[in-house]
């Protein structure tokens, strides 16, 4: 069956945080051809009113300790503040975008991370994608905007991870689509020298990726999003392009497959 | 032709802020039979939320005035935190709930109202409803969870009354249902005798309530929700039910027609 071909992006940071740069960010979405879906963030603003409101904001290994109080924080800022204002943005550019958590539609089931050394408190560790619903909205030139927010289906929402999110979403898709899944940072790819904005790996397979790790070439938080790329690649995603927001409809940066 | 019916429910107040009147509130929604849609405030919890984020609240008429950080506040609130706790709750109960503000699926436009003699601030008189695309998803048994925000199709989120956004979207969805639209409030329907809980008006029509408000029966807030009602059964909803949240599933309550 030959399937259409869908776009995944995946964008943090304070680049959908900012009106400006949201603005240029989500034109640089709209001339991205074919069914598309939108994967944001929200984590400055999240601790930026987690501050305003004297809530400590708790990070380990890169991920919020979400205690009650924060999950009220980040179901506020990601499902409403940045998702709806994503929305408007698309709408304004004539896009017809639906802005979801996990729990609209039931498309995201998680359930609560488990305790072992840590407690990450109101994180949701994924656990079920019900991607045929939105597979048949996308198929309708409905673009969805998705919230790094999931439920566990007992009523309570849970917070995930928007690069999860994103990789879970483009797995679950590849079912119904030829998916690119597009993940955007600050640079314009992988790097072989961390001070050469210029010198981006083109392309990377899993022995060549392993190869720069042991050589000390690719660390750090890159390895998790390498792995979660690979992962995403033998899960029928046809591939993942690392690259920078600007350079999201060019099809530039790190090509993995 | 002969439409299927569906009830559109307009909740308020705490009891859509209070975890355990919410739980309630979902139960008795989960046993409408057929299509539905629940429309939801929220004003408490934004009210709460300025009054931690210093932000001064300001009411007149029962309208909040909307300043730019007002309008980030129930953004969150509207939009996030009382819309996706309602959709994961919903969730709970086997409900395919997809929560929606007016920008989402541009379901909703609006216009800033224009300042005559007071200044709303982002406050969104209602211009236009795309009812279609709610229309198929409803008849999936999509059920529509939608919040008091609409958006100017210039990528701008604007504040609306939620009694508004419910009388428009059940006008709207007219022309594809037979709609019902029950306003819920703090007592069992709109009352003979403002002391006496249990004098409800069983039925109401455009002649008595015209007699009922020159004899000062009814009064207050309770008249522009009358007009409104009496407008949405003109417009062709089927009819218009005044009541308590506990007796949504009932029918009971005052009936306009």
């Amino acid at each position: 069956m030959n399937k259409e071909k869908l776009t995944l992006i995946k964008v943090g940071g304070k680049i959908v945080e900012e009106e400006k740069s949201l603005k240029i960010l989500l034109t640089d979405f709209s001339q991205i051809r074919g069914h598309k879906v939108l994967v944001h963030g929200g984590g400055r603003s999240a601790t930026k009113l987690a501050e305003q409101l004297g809530i400590e904001t708790k990070m380990i290994n890169g991920r919020r300790i979400t205690d009650e109080a924060t999950l009220k924080v980040v179901t506020m800022v990601y499902g409403g503040l940045v998702n709806k204002n994503i929305v408007a943005g698309l709408q304004a550019l004539s896009i017809q975008a639906l802005g979801l958590t996990g729990a609209d539609l039931n498309f995201m089931l998680s359930e609560k991370r488990k305790v072992v050394d840590i407690d990450y408190g109101f994180a949701g560790d994924v656990k079920n994608v019900n991607a045929g619903l939105l597979a048949k909205l996308i198929e309708q030139d409905i673009v969805p905007v998705l919230a790094p927010l999931t439920h566990d289906g007992q009523g309570h929402l849970l917070n995930t991870n928007a690069d999860t999110i994103a990789a879970e979403a483009a797995k679950a898709l590849a079912a119904y689509f030829d998916v690119t899944l597009i993940y955007c940072f600050e640079k314009k790819g992988v790097l072989l020298s961390e001070s050469d904005d210029d010198s981006v790996i083109p392309l990377l397979n899993e022995p060549l990726f392993h190869e720069y790790v042991e050589n000390g070439i690719i660390q750090g938080g890159m390895i998790p999003k390498l792995t979660n790329a690979f992962e995403a690649i033998k899960a029928g995603v046809k591939e993942v392009i690392i690259t920078q927001a600007s350079e999201m409809h060019t099809g530039t940066g790190t090509r993995i497959q």
